[in-house]
């Protein structure tokens, strides 16, 4: 039997693996959750038949939310992961010896489960003392959060599924209000190359570039992506993620990682031609 | 109708893109030639199944082969492309007046003319009064050339078909001998993510380095490539491509990019740790 799996990055292009088995498939009242083992990607998850991560490139993903505020705040203590169901990011988090707290707010409670059921190497990140998790809905849990937080990882992903307030610039705001004077959030600023998804690139950097004195977009490879290619925001009170970037102390914490690097760190701003046009072009109609 | 083009990138993993219309479709005496239109790319060529350049990513492959070396070596003149029948790479170099000659040597003289034909906004490059175009064997071409080039690129993409030769420890030797004394190879060093892709990548940097005195490796996002990842070698025989990199002085030549950007220039150079941890593995074997 040949058994594939297809995600559509654009209505006109695919990427496909092939399927050895399907070990789960569930309707949450958020979405449709299903769990599928591939012959590449070893197993992954996909949320309405987008993979939201795979065994194999997962670690590309969380060590770049993590480790890249992590090398630049010279203090983080509280942390709140926005979505992070599947306890990727909280894995990374917890090398952090200085950090005290990590709460993972997610709302659908069958995501986490189907998360700890298939992907327990993932999900013993929220088995931490330090880790706290919130089945929430997150604009609802930030209400009430004022300069609670050094670091805000937002984990969601989809602009148009459920999590579609995740996007707005209430919830930017909101984010804002919730972080300390110096808090930095890292969240992802999606795909620059096809069409389709550009819109959707520009307008996220918009929210952040209004709400933040510092803003900045870092860039990675990631095979299961969109044209293999995704950007993240780092959007700050205080601290640039260049100008105040620790190595030096950043590597004597000796936390093994297998695509972060201090060096990589400094290339990951550097980004191509086309895509620094597009944000400058989004940041001069903001001042114009 | 629905009609889809698909490129297997491993056995396991599949790029598909929705296409429009089959312009052509030849076999010569090296290879299958297909010319097509997609929605999402644009025009594409595709030797025997393979894509080789798309209109929409060209510019990505082209201008990082190009500009790379031409920022670090001070003073090119003699410039040999192997294949390049596209022309793209000789349209990126035309744009550098120190350059007074540019020999293209492609063995498949249809693939030329199915360019020619199909996309005269690359082959224009071709027709520059400096450009020479050998229909012939690129190992034969080598054999009698000794100190005669500042910069060699190796556009040739494929270590298994018709360009195998082009791959092998001999085949280095003739670069190495066919540069002059401070000359500079780019070549095309594969894609490190999936494993298949890895072994190949590997054998590549063994190669380079024992050939040249600097061998360094260095990266882009391409869509139509392998996970999305591509990976050049930049081995000189004298200048270091940071080192010796020249940002003011080519800022000063105002030429027009997309992708490359000297900012950009020092990122590609800064890798994954699994690439890096890949590439130094190779080279701790060879000291061994």
């Amino acid at each position: 039997m040949e058994m594939w799996f297809s995600e559509l990055h654009t209505s006109n292009v695919k990427l496909s693996m092939r399927i050895e088995e399907q070990l789960c498939s569930v309707e949450s009242d958020c979405q449709r959750i299903d769990v599928l083992v591939s012959d590449e990607f070893g197993k992954f998850l996909a949320l309405d038949g987008e993979i939201l991560f795979s065994e194999k490139d997962e670690f590309i993903y969380d060590e770049m939310v993590t480790h890249i505020p992590m090398a630049v705040h010279p203090d983080v203590k509280n942390v709140l992961i926005i979505g992070g169901a599947d306890g990727g990011v909280a894995r990374e988090l917890i090398n952090y010896k200085c950090i005290e707290r990590i709460d993972v707010v997610e709302p659908d409670e069958m995501l986490v489960e189907v998360c700890r059921k298939h992907f327990p190497e993932l999900t013993c990140g929220l088995d931490d003392d330090r880790v706290n998790v919130y089945i929430q809905d997150a604009l609802r849990f930030l209400r009430n959060k004022t300069g609670d937080y050094d670091l805000i990882i937002n984990d969601a992903t989809d602009p148009f599924g459920y999590t579609e307030g995740l996007f707005t610039k209430e919830f930017y705001g909101s984010c804002y209000k919730a972080l300390k004077s110096d808090g930095i959030m890292v969240y992802q600023h999606g795909s620059p190359f096809y069409s389709e998804d550009k819109d959707e690139c520009v307008k996220m950097h918009r929210k952040a570039y209004q709400a933040f004195p510092v803003s900045r977009v870092y860039q990675a490879h990631i095979p299961t992506c969109s044209s293999g290619y995704w950007l993240f925001g780092f959007a700050s009170k205080k601290y640039h993620p260049l100008d105040d970037f620790r190595p030096e102390e950043w590597k004597k914490l000796g936390i093994k990682t297998r695509y972060y690097t201090t060096n990589l760190h400094r290339g990951a701003f550097m980004l191509p031609g086309y895509v620094e046009q597009m944000l400058e072009e989004e940041e001069n109609e903001k001042k114009a």
